[in-house]
């Protein structure tokens, strides 16, 4: 078999491949309003029992921030793509099956952080789904570049701008993960804190700021 | 880091943002639905116990009324916008957030507004959401035009009569939020009356019928 | 306000409003089968709990076909509508809002259609929805032939044979909920033969024929 | 009734049957995580509870990827496809009917694998939906050379790799289901080994291989 007519077979362009990504980037990320259940039995006091689901709504949050900042790398990074092959289309399947997945250890972790040890079992989990979620992000975007899938018109500068942009910090995770084994509800602030930094557009603002002194 | 670069990755354009957000809003309108649960031994009387459920329709109702509203909201305003910068798309995740939240509050007002004190509390949660949904819209469109993301092309006019659209009565909401800490029905009841408003092409239809006369 | 503006506002061109229209469509019908619950406690006879559970099946099969075939016929129409007026996007969303509250009877009618009383009720519950949404549909084509949102190429010949495809029978679905009121699993099949009916392509198969007589 | 009108009124173009596939696929694909339950009453040991649930995760596993290997299929069958006629958007809307009825047989599984009987029935039930499935993807291919619905520029090498892509196993999955009779964990694994012999790039990296030495 030569590599001609399965190039062309395999030749999704990308379009495809992120309509049918952008479809399970954004089921995922409403379906995990599903996790937080309505207080019952609790006419007497629902603000208190709204209150105390605190879990639900940090757990949400995280979960939102981290599949909206990976979704945006997402878009960055298939802009710069010019045509996908047969590996990255799978790389990007198992990048979306954890992605998917990632409404469990949410609800997980809104269940159990609260309690002693349960918070330490979810927390850690919860952690290392994040991190395998934005390690293949990072691992996409590295075979791309090896396997020259990028369109050959961007400089060098914009590249490594977005490889910057592409390489959430694993270690930060990996620290967080750790934390999280003695303290859980700290952890989670943790994951908080990085899905905020990489969408805060600090360098974006500073640029303009710059821009516009000129 | 000059800005070049940066925009350079940070320009989707506004075509996969839309398609993301249009995922977003379809799931969230569609997921409303699982509010509405089953009665439960009911083999006797299953109308009497279907229709004793009208706070879940109106719930419903009013939910899918205001994200629909949003929903065309937000397409008239892409419609006008000529690109997006990084502050922008941040902001539209925020605004995702709060509508895929809002089957939360949804469920919430379903099984509390006939209750007494609850009632009050899920009735003003619910406000809430939806005032910061509105809100965060309208800013969104604020942002645009302040940052001349519009397209150069729309004359002032248009753009008033868009601001107008997108400006939704937030003093409205924050009437009915205050009325439903005494009422908390005839709160709801005002939702859906605003978006009910903001939905009546009350304008068009006169607009249409002054260009038949001519 | 002159009609010009409001125009501009209002022209979303048809492109959004499908992507919307088909991303409920999409959700609506897989969020069918959360209608389907694992048998509990069936460990000795599982094959049996699964076979007892033909309501739920048919159920799914019934609500999945008449989305399909609605979803066949909107697809058809907005092929034929050059552009969009504002009633005509809310009087789609009022279609949508139908759409995504099937799951709803689909599942009371799974649980309720054995039963003698609860039957009845959910047969005709689910008739009057399913009576609604091919009867909005039929609207919405309707208003676009009568406002001339029709492309003009199209010969008056073709547009009939649409007519003809986007009329189902009310009449067929008026009788079957009268029906279900005495016998509801005969019902249910009327609603599945009338969706199978619309989704047989009779006419084309017939056309096809006589085009390889030729 | 001639059959140009008709023609016309169905040639939807594959554009929206995409579109509406690809929605049903994604949403599909992600609900599969709602049937990983959260384990109750396990503060004291949440890892064992975690590590006990392994059915459902490998469930989650095989839908995905079955799920994916069918979305890769259907995505390079459409490729090739220059129109669609009638009869193939029918088929198109049997496959999906199957496609969004598998979280159901995946949750079955998941929660009866390590039953006696039930996970015979469970395990026999699963395989013959994803023979239906893949035994349909199949017939869409089949039927789309058949009337000629295929790109007529394309070399018949590259049809028949494209053929031998689209005919997966039908023979091994008849083999698994009968294993599951006996065995059902080993059948479950076996079409785990089918998913991921279809979804593994073997002969992308081969030809590549090759492309390189040249």
């Amino acid at each position: 078999m030569a590599g001609g007519e399965d190039q062309r077979i395999s030749n999704l362009g990308s379009a495809r491949m992120e309509a049918f990504s952008d479809g399970v980037f954004a089921v995922a990320i409403t379906l995990l309003v599903l996790e937080i259940s309505v207080p019952e039995d609790s006419q007497d006091d629902l603000l208190r029992a709204l209150l105390d689901q605190w879990p639900s709504y940090l757990a949400y949050i995280v979960s939102f921030a981290t599949v909206g900042a990976v979704w945006l790398g997402h878009s960055a990074m298939t802009n710069f793509v010019d045509h996908v092959d047969e590996l990255f289309l799978r790389l990007n399947l198992l990048l979306l099956l954890l992605v998917a997945f990632l409404p469990f250890p949410t609800r997980l972790l809104a269940e159990s952080i609260a309690d002693d040890t349960g918070g330490r079992v979810a927390s850690t989990f919860y952690g290392l789904t994040l991190l395998a979620v934005v390690g293949l992000l990072s691992a996409l975007w590295r075979y791309a570049r090896h396997e020259n899938l990028v369109d050959a018109h961007n400089t060098g500068k914009e590249l490594s701008v977005l490889t910057r942009r592409l390489t959430p910090g694993l270690t930060f995770y990996a620290v967080m993960i750790l934390l999280g084994l003695v303290m859980p509800v700290l952890a989670v602030l943790g994951y908080l804190a990085i899905a905020v930094f990489y969408l805060a557009p600090i360098h974006h603002l500073r640029a303009k700021r710059v821009g516009r002194r000129r």
